[in-house]
């Protein structure tokens, strides 16, 4: 069923420019991390106006907030929509946000109309996708997903040892809802490309089909305290040289797979004591690698684990991966994004296909619905950064790309 | 005036086995940060032996602890004697805490034969020798020797932006004394050699002639944040991977320079926002440099200076030297030395001639009046680690030695 139905962009934008307000970071973006107190705020700004349309609100004991506007048969498994509202430690207003305000705004156009869909569509709001303060990124997704254990998730710790579970009781967020478990008709979720190709070739909608297969690790590295000035260099085991070896090897695996698109980021170092009149004795590094190709990405940390014994010996410390996680290479649902090029054709938008390269909530999705992604242009493609921005015309086709998708995939029998 | 005292080891022993309960590390060792409450607990310690035996405490406005043992003529200027009880993230019983506990045993070994010197003998405690929670090391002797304002050093904050002044009035030794600015005969520092030379040779006695030169710098990073996913790697500026660069160019050159006993550091390195998502933007890298001959000192700033564009270049991120320091690289009092030296050689002590590998307050000291340090084995010479060990039996000749000069001085006209 296609509809003449268009979402109101001023008033989608007003919702993002409001959320924007809530955790400001240093240089006026956002820095709104998972259960802190803005992101409390921020969520109960999204609840107070789901209340005002009258629309169910539910939180699972992972705190992920689903806002619920019922079809006309409550018994069929509903349409999930939606993003999260978290934030990096320096970001901007729109990864994540746009799709779970352009979720709403489908809501509240399809109130407007006065229209009744068969299926419910559900607004989400997962917790902790970006990952800055628990571990792993996208956790209450994968737990959703059925891939993680819920009490596992909510013992994760952030870097003062507090728990995510005890940081939701202290927002008032422990939901009592179970965490998944229950039948999902399709999930769309639309976002910001995070990538320059879009805004580039002017083109407004992405059609994703699927993700850049990903890797990670820890490596941990560790070395022995000493006296900065009294041991010789070849007494020493110091834990940062090592690790610095390291993030220099990782760093140059990703420019030798540069050309094909491939990289590498030596992206988080923890070490302890680190104080300047002592030598470290242990270092955690955190190291993600990228690549379009599967095969590729596999020769990429091939060549991690064949450069590491080196960074050891040279750093004189004992370096091993202590842990390692994968996601993306997935393909999106085929007759999802048959159903967004068709709503983008009906709407008269050109679009681009793309594989994200960034982790989303919908790779976890993906695995228990049919799933489907919608990218939106951001500035130069600029993002984990302040600087992060788009236009309200930049924002609104693909919006309105996914109020079709939803529309249709919601009135199915 | 020679004399037959001798210091009651078991007794000073004692002590330091007290202190060594104050403050314990994550390995039985000590982890006690200046300004802590384990350091308000070993001051309390120190203040109440004091109390005990009649000395009179003077708390300086930075701290620092002075236990004056009264002389016979109260207006000559005193003999100063002491180090630290302030310890690393990760430390042993003996650093610091050895030439304090050796300072008061010389003071109750005076009490014991009922001596009565000319000159005062006071035992200093001096606060955040270590550095290790306030920038610089050896702060409050700076500021005693005039080459720091006690305002400026009460501002220093840590790193969760607390100030020393602050820590002070919260622990009660926010002392009223003027910091400094009063003559001081002499000043003995005692303390644990943190090589291996004396342990190696099994000579009880090392003769401290002087400090390596020493040099450091902070070296701060700049680059920007982006998503580790979708960002290429021709348009990162990490940080962190710049920052590696730098550490491990400045290791390379300690390695060049480790045939003649230099050696460099890459002690501390802070990151921001350290996430793994996101890429950093900042780091701030705290190196260490020391060597023997101040004109291969010299040499080795040099290439690091010359490093460091290759370094940005490679990093993809601005890279500078932000701050310098340097210590060391003096001699020692020659009278003082010789007035060890004869004590020594009177208590049949073998003695080996040492330049100080590591900072010390007495090299603050030494710019106010006469000074010299006496060094006593420790076992490999591990120090800023909490495997850092001796025995009684390498504690008491170098503590006799102590008393030996300080008696000397104290009855000097």
């Amino acid at each position: 069923m296609a509809s003449n139905l268009r979402i109101d962009g001023d008033r989608m934008w007003r919702t993002i420019m409001a959320s924007a307000e809530i955790g400001k970071g240093p240089r006026g973006g956002l820095s709104r991390l998972t259960l802190s107190d803005a992101d409390r705020e921020v969520r109960d700004l999204l609840g107070g106006w789901a209340r005002d349309a009258g629309y169910t609100i539910t939180v699972d004991r992972l705190g992920s907030m689903f806002l619920r506007r019922e079809g006309s048969d409550p018994s069929l498994a509903p349409v999930l929509i939606g993003s999260h509202l978290d934030t990096q430690a320096a970001a901007g207003p729109f990864d994540g946000i746009l799709g779970v305000m352009a979720g709403l705004e489908v809501l509240r156009t399809l109130d407007d109309a006065g229209l009744r869909t068969r299926r419910a569509i559900e607004v989400v709001n997962w917790t902790n996708e970006e990952g800055a303060r628990f571990y792993p990124p996208m956790l209450c997704s994968m737990a959703f997903a059925g891939k993680a254990e819920t009490d596992w998730a909510l013992a994760r710790t952030d870097k003062d040892g507090k728990s995510l579970g005890a940081e939701l009781t202290r927002i008032g967020y422990d939901g009592k809802a179970p965490v998944g478990g229950r039948p999902v008709d399709a999930y769309f979720e639309l976002h910001i490309e995070q990538g320059p190709r879009l805004d580039a070739a002017r083109i407004p909608v992405g059609i994703v089909v699927g993700g850049f297969p990903t890797a990670g690790m820890r490596i941990e590295i560790t070395g022995e305290t000493a006296h900065v000035g009294p041991t010789a260099m070849q007494r020493r085991h110091n834990a940062l040289v090592a690790a610095a070896h390291v993030a220099v090897a990782v760093d140059d695996i990703g420019w030798r797979y540069a050309a094909g698109e491939g990289k590498t980021t030596a992206a988080r170092l923890d070490l302890w004591p680190n104080l300047p009149g002592i030598i470290s004795e242990r270092a955690t590094l955190f190291c993600d690698m990228r690549h379009p190709e599967a095969g590729e990405l596999e020769h990429m940390l091939a060549e991690v684990a064949t450069a590491l014994p080196d960074c050891a010996r040279r750093g004189r410390c004992s370096v091993e991966i202590a842990e390692r996680w994968g996601f993306g290479g997935l393909a999106f649902d085929a007759e999802l994004i048959r159903l967004l090029r068709a709503g983008a054709a009906r709407l008269g938008h050109a679009t681009m296909d793309l594989r994200s390269e960034a982790g989303h909530d919908a790779y976890h999705m993906a695995s228990i619905c049919p799933t489907a992604m919608i990218f939106a242009p951001c500035k130069g493609g600029i993002s984990h950064n302040e600087a992060e921005t788009m236009s309200l015309e930049d924002a609104v086709p693909a919006a309105n790309v996914l109020l079709d998708a939803a529309l249709v995939r919601a009135n199915r029998e």
